[in-house]
C-alpha cells in the first residue's frame, strides 16, 4: 500500500474537492438507536429448503433502526473486518468510512482490518489496519483500490475452514461483506457457518453493484448504478447530439449490465435514444433474433422515410442470453464442432436442427465466423465475446442493402458501435452514491453493535432529504431462493429483473415510439457535484418510489 | 428545425443550468476598437508558390484589436453567413452565438444566415436565418446541431460558382467558417476567389477540432480540444482506478486525434497512464513495430516483477501512419492483392519484400487476415480499421507466452480495450471552451466590421483571467504551406504535430518512467462547471504558455 502523502499528491484538484465534501448522515443514525423489529420473514421462494439449508438464519425478523433517547448496547471496543467482492463500483470507500467513523465514534478503541483482493484475503488472512490516516485520501473517491477487489469464493468446506481459521486468530466481532447477489448469498452461508460453530463472528452485507439487479422492498436500490448510470447517460447524451449534428451515423451502444436492463432502461429514461432493447421484454415475448432485428430494421426506415439517416440505440449487454433460440444455436455447435470439422461447403450444418440451422443462416458472416473460431479453451463459443450491438448492425445492414436494391429503402445506414462499461464503475461517486454508501456503513456498524448476523444493511426512503433517510437491515435470506446451478440446487439471492409492470418500463414504453420516430434526445451531461443538477436522484429510483410518475 | 419549446422541454437540468451561463468577455471586445497591424506576414513555408496562389490575400500583416476611445467603423447592418465544416468540437454553437451578438451590439439590423450541413449548405443555398429565439436553446451547449455540420469542400470551379452565386445571391458582406485546417485553407480559397471575383463578401476562418493541430504563435489552440481532453481524461481516470482495483486488466485506450497526438498528449498529462505512444516520438526515432511493442512488453515485464499485473496504456489512433513499415506493407500488399489470390500455404508472400514479409510475419493472425480480408470497395486495405490498440495487445500477449513458457516470465497478463472519440466531440462545453468559442465569434464579427477577409479570428493570453483576454486575426496565408496530395500540389495550412522539444513533451518525457512502473495515477473526474476544478485550463496550453514549467 502506498504512503497517504504519496497518493495526495497526485490528485487532481476534483480529487483534493471531493475529499472536502461533507457526507450527510441521515438523523436517525446520527443519535443514540434502539432496534425495534417487525415480524419473521420467510425467504424470496423455496422457503423450505432455504429453512433447511440456514437453520440459524431463516425467518429472522427485518431490524430497524429507531431514535431512542439513550443507548443500551453495549462499547466494549469490537474487532471488524471487512471485503470488497466482485466488480467495482463507486461508493466502496465511503461504505468502509461510513464503517470506520460509526466504530470511531460509538465504539471506540474498535479495530477495523481490511481484506486484501476480495474474499481470498479472507481466506489468506491477507489484511491491512485500516487507519483514519490511511483512509483519509479515499474518502468520497472511486473504485476499490485502499483494499481492492476479487472475485474469490468461499465455499467448499476447506475455504470455510481457512475464513474460520482468520476470523478466530483476528477475534473478530464482525465481518462486513461488500458485494452482489452472489456474494451476499456467501455472506449469509458464512453467517450461518459461523454461528454454528460457536464463532462469535457476525456477518452483515451490503447491496453492491452497478447492475442495480440486487434490490427488493427494503433494499431500493444497489450502491453504484446511480454513478454508473450517470456516467453512461453523459456519454450517450454526447453521441446522441454527435449522431444529430453529423447526420449519417447510428451509434449502436452496449451497455454493461449483465442479466438485467436496468442499467440500459435508466440510461434510456436518461437520455432519449431512438431505439433501446430490454432483455426482459425479449424474454417475456418470446422474441426471435429475426424479430429483434425487424424492430430496429422498423425504425431505421422510418426514420428515413423521414429524413432522419441518423440515431442511437441502447442495446444491454445480457440480450444475447434473452433470445433463447441462440442459446440453443451454441449448445448444438459446442456439440457438433466438438466432433465433426467446418468444412466450407456447410456439410456440417446439416447436423443442425432446422430452427437452429435457420437462426445461423441469419446471422451475418463475421457472426458466423467468431462462432466458429472463438473458442474457449475447452472448445466452448464464447458466449460474452459476441459483440450483439455489431450483430445487429450488421444484419439490418444486410437487409437495407436488399431494400435499397429493391427501391423501397431509399436512406443511408452507416454505423459506429460503442460499449460502455469499464468507464462507469470507479467514477468519483455521484453525491447520492457517496451519502448513500457513508450511510449504509454506518449501518453496518450498527447492526454489528447490536449483535445481528445474517442481514443485509439497508437505507430507505431515499428521495428524501438524505436527513430523512431510515436504517436498518432486511435478513438476507429473506431474499433468497433455490436455483439450479452448475446441475445443483443453490441458495441463491434473486436477482431483480426489469418488470414489464413496473413503473420504470411503464414510464418508458410510454414514449418510446415517440423517440424513435423524433428526436427528443436529452443529455444529462456530466455528474455535477455542486450546483442545481449535483443532487438529481436516477430516474429508476424516482419511478419505483413514486415521486415521478412519468418521463416528458 | 424543431421548434425551441419542443427542444427545451426535453432538456436536462445542466442542459438548462448551462443556458443560463454567463460567458465572460474580454474585456477589449465589450468596448470600441479599432484595429492595428503589425508587419507584413509571408507563410509557413514555400512563401513564392503560396504568394503566386493567393495574389490578394498573401502578405496581408497581423491584424490586432486595440481599445480606442470611439469606433470609426460604419454601423451599416451587415449580412453575413456562417457555417460548421467537418467534425464536431464542442463550443461551435457558442461561435454563432459570439458572432450573432456581436452583430446585435455593434452593427443592429444585421442578419446571420446560418448554412445547413457544411459547406454543401452554401453551394446549394441551404439555410436557416439565426434569430434571437433560434439560437437560444443552442448557448453553452455541445454539439453542431443549430445547423449541422458537413464534409463536402468547395474546390472545383463549378464550386466555386454554386459558392460565388449563393453569397450573391444573399448579398453577404461576409462569411464565417468554423472548421479544422482544411476548411480553413477552403476559407482562404473562397477570400481570394471573392476578391478577385469582384464580390464584397469577406471571409474569416475560426479554427476548430478536437485533434488540438490547428494551431500557431496567435492561435495557441483550436476550440474543442479541451472539452474532448477532458471527457477523455474523465473515463481514462476511472479506468486507471478500475484497473488498479481488479488488479488484473490492461486497459488499452485509443484515442481520437487523427495525425497528430496532441490529444493522447494531454490525457496523459492529465491521467499519469504507465504507458504512452506519441506517434511524433516513433516517427522521429523511425521506430519499427517491433520496437514500438518491445517498449509495451518491457513495461509489462518490469511491472510483474513489481507485483503489478495491471495498467493503463495510451494510444493515438494515427500511431499507424506514423511507423513507416506498416505503410509500406499496406502499399505491397495493396499491389499483391490486386492480381494474387490468398493461398492458405502462403505461397503469395513470395512477394513481399523481405522487409515487408517480416513485418508481415510479426503481426498477430486476426490483424493478418483484417489486412487480407477486410478491403474497401477499391481493392485497398483499410488502414483506419485496423485496430492498433488489439495489434498490440496480441503482440505483446503473443510474446509473453513465449517468456512464460520458459520462464522469464512468472505475471499475468489479461486485456480490455477501449476506444475514445466520438463521446468527446459534443459534449457540453467546459467553461473555457464557452467562454474561448465566444470570444473567437465576436472575434470575427470585429474583423467582417473591419472590412477584413482572409484571416482566422485569433483570441490570445489564455492563460490569464477572461477578462484579459487579447483578440485580433491572423492572416491564413501566414499558416500556409504546399503539400503533395493526389499527386498535386496543394496550398494547405501546416498541421501543428506535436514539438518533441516543446514544453508539454518535455514536461511528459520527464516523468513517465516513474508512471511507467509506479503507479502515479490520477483522476481528473468529470467536467464541472462550478466549483474549485471548474476553470482549469488544460496542461498543453499551461506549459505552452510557460505558465507551468513541470507536471508533478
Amino acid at each position: 500500500m502506498a504512503p497517504a502523502n504519496d497518493i495526495l499528491s497526485n490528485y487532481s484538484t476534483l480529487q483534493k474537492a471531493r475529499l472536502q465534501y461533507e457526507t450527510v448522515l441521515p438523523a436517525v443514525l446520527e443519535r443514540s438507536f434502539k432496534i425495534s423489529y417487525g415480524g419473521p420473514t420467510t425467504s424470496a421462494a423455496n422457503s423450505e429448503d432455504i429453512a433447511a439449508l440456514f437453520k440459524s438464519m431463516y425467518g429472522q425478523p427485518t431490524a430497524i433502526v429507531e431514535p431512542s433517547e439513550s443507548s443500551t448496547l453495549s462499547s466494549a471496543p469490537l474487532k471488524v473486518g471487512v471485503v470488497l467482492s466482485g466488480g467495482q463500483a463507486a461508493g466502496g470507500h465511503n461504505v468502509i468510512a461510513g464503517i470506520f467513523d460509526y466504530l470511531e465514534k460509538n465504539v471506540p478503541g474498535s479495530t477495523l482490518y481490511g481484506f486484501l483482493g476480495g474474499p481470498g484475503g479472507i481466506m489468506k488472512g491477507k489484511y491491512a489496519v485500516i487507519t483514519a490516516d490511511f483512509l483519509y485520501p479515499y474518502r468520497n473517491q472511486g473504485g476499490f483500490d485502499i483494499i481492492r477487489s476479487g472475485r474469490d469464493k468461499i465455499e467448499s468446506d476447506e475455504q470455510m475452514k481457512m475464513a474460520k481459521s482468520t476470523v478466530e486468530s483476528l477475534d473478530l466481532d464482525g465481518l462486513v461483506v461488500i458485494g452482489g447477489d452472489d456474494s451476499n448469498t456467501n455472506a449469509c452461508v458464512l453467517a450461518e457457518y459461523f454461528k454454528n460453530e460457536g464463532l462469535k463472528t457476525r456477518v452483515i452485507g451490503c447491496p453492491k453493484t452497478i447492475d442495480g439487479d440486487l434490490k427488493s422492498k427494503e433494499v431500493p436500490v444497489s450502491f453504484g448504478f446511480d454513478t454508473a448510470c450517470k456516467i453512461f447517460s453523459e456519454l450517450i447524451g454526447n453521441v446522441m447530439i454527435d449522431s444529430k449534428s453529423a447526420a449519417k451515423y447510428y451509434h449502436f451502444v452496449r451497455l454493461m449490465g449483465r442479466a438485467a436492463s436496468h442499467v440500459t432502461l435508466e440510461c434510456a429514461l436518461q437520455t432519449h435514444p431512438n431505439i433501446t432493447l430490454v432483455g426482459e421484454e425479449v424474454a417475456a415475448k418470446k422474441m426471435t433474433l429475426k424479430e429483434v432485428k425487424d424492430y430496429v430494421l422498423d425504425v431505421v426506415v422510418k426514420r428515413a422515410a423521414a429524413g432522419r439517416n441518423y440515431g442511437v440505440v441502447l442495446i444491454p449487454e445480457g440480450l444475447i442470453d434473452f433470445v433463447p433460440e441462440i442459446s440453443v444455436l451454441i449448445a448444438e455447435l459446442n456439440d457438433i464442432l466438438a466432433k465433426t470439422t467446418v468444412d466450407k461447403e456447410g456439410e456440417w450444418k446439416k447436423d443442425l436442427t432446422a430452427a437452429s440451422r435457420s437462426v445461423f443462416d441469419i446471422l451475418p458472416p463475421t457472426i458466423q465466423e467468431q462462432l466458429l473460431l472463438e473458442r474457449d479453451p475447452h472448445g466452448n463459443v464464447q458466449v460474452s465475446k459476441i459483440e450483439m450491438e455489431k450483430m445487429l448492425m450488421e444484419m439490418v445492414a444486410a437487409d437495407l442493402k436488399v431494400k435499397k436494391a429493391e427501391g423501397t429503402f431509399k436512406g443511408s445506414f452507416n454505423c459506429q458501435n460503442h460499449f460502455f462499461g469499464y468507464e462507469g464503475r470507479c467514477g468519483l461517486p455521484s453525491n447520492f452514491d457517496a451519502n448513500y454508501t457513508y450511510a449504509l456503513g454506518y449501518t453496518a456498524g450498527a447492526l454489528l453493535q447490536s449483535g445481528l448476523t445474517g442481514y443485509m444493511a439497508s437505507v430507505n426512503n431515499l428521495t428524501a432529504p438524505t436527513k430523512e433517510w431510515t436504517a436498518g437491515g432486511t435478513p438476507l435470506t429473506s431474499l433468497m431462493q433455490v436455483e439450479r446451478r452448475k446441475g445443483k440446487n443453490k441458495p441463491v439471492i434473486r436477482k431483480a429483473l426489469v418488470e414489464l409492470d413496473g413503473a420504470p418500463f411503464t414510464a418508458f414504453a410510454a414514449v418510446r415510439d415517440d423517440w424513435a420516430i423524433n428526436d427528443r434526445f436529452r443529455n444529462p451531461g456530466p455528474i455535477q457535484f455542486e450546483g442545481p443538477a449535483a443532487n438529481e436522484s436516477n430516474f429508476t429510483l424516482l419511478l419505483e418510489q413514486g415521486v415521478l410518475s412519468a418521463i416528458n
